[in-house]
């Protein structure tokens, strides 16, 4: 998969859970709603989207440390003449690289990678209080066009 | 499935996609977006819809004829201790049935089936345009949390 200087796209292996786990726990919002990283209820996830044709995990790495990562998914449905469109969830930068593109350049690549696939659309909600994310969706051309409404059931 | 006052919610089947592309393009967004209701992109699209055990893509009918339709999709991920989400696409209510609490029904017909499924949450992004769907999901405790982007690529 792409490398980029110092960092590599690549999809998330089993062994990566408890650092995924410990970047979506270290979070403001996060930090309220994960659990201990070896929770098997993340490795049953984990293999649910693993063995999904239409789900990707991919991790961000440098130097052999997980970075940064975020989960793809590519959504059939009948609008737009049936076109497939991917949804980017669950992006995180590990603390120690915040605020040096990195969450950017997930995204621009996570963009072209929709683009490969033929998918007519990328999509994705963000937390109101993501006002540092927001910038860089606006600057990668992303319209905030819709109302992102979530129900917790639990 | 369960049956309301005249209306019953069932799965979509293959004969009622001409019915729900109509539905889809007659709509002030949807009308420049989608083609003839017998292009074969959209019974592509609903063939891998139905080989999907975790989309369901529902319609409401009444008297025999299809006057509502919804996506619902089964989203797994490592967020929430693993927890599956019900994200739902496509709403879309019969011209001649809409501002009657059709669309609300609907809606509450997915957050019940959410919940029985054990989902943690329910999600849906709504255009900034359609303030009438946003006061039942106001109604229904939807809370407009985030913002949702889109980026089209073709």
């Amino acid at each position: 998969m792409q490398q980029s200087p110092n960092v590599l796209f690549r999809p998330a292996r089993k062994g990566d859970v408890p650092a995924i786990v410990a970047m979506l726990a270290d979070d403001h919002l996060g930090a309220t709603r994960e659990g201990d990283p070896h929770d098997e209820r993340y490795l049953a996830a984990f293999e649910r989207v693993d063995a999904d044709p239409y789900d990707e995990l991919i991790v961000a790495e440098r130097d052999g440390e997980v970075v940064g990562t975020m989960q793809l998914s590519y959504l059939a449905g009948l609008s737009r003449l049936g076109a497939e469109r991917c949804q980017i969830e669950a992006v995180r930068v590990v603390a120690a690289m915040r605020g040096q593109g990195l969450g950017r350049r997930m995204i621009q690549w996570a963009v072209d990678r929709a683009r490969e696939r033929g998918c007519a659309i990328v999509q994705l909600t963000s937390d109101k209080s993501r006002t540092d994310a927001h910038r860089f969706y606006d600057a990668l051309g992303f319209k905030a066009s819709h109302v992102g409404y979530k129900l917790a059931l639990t």
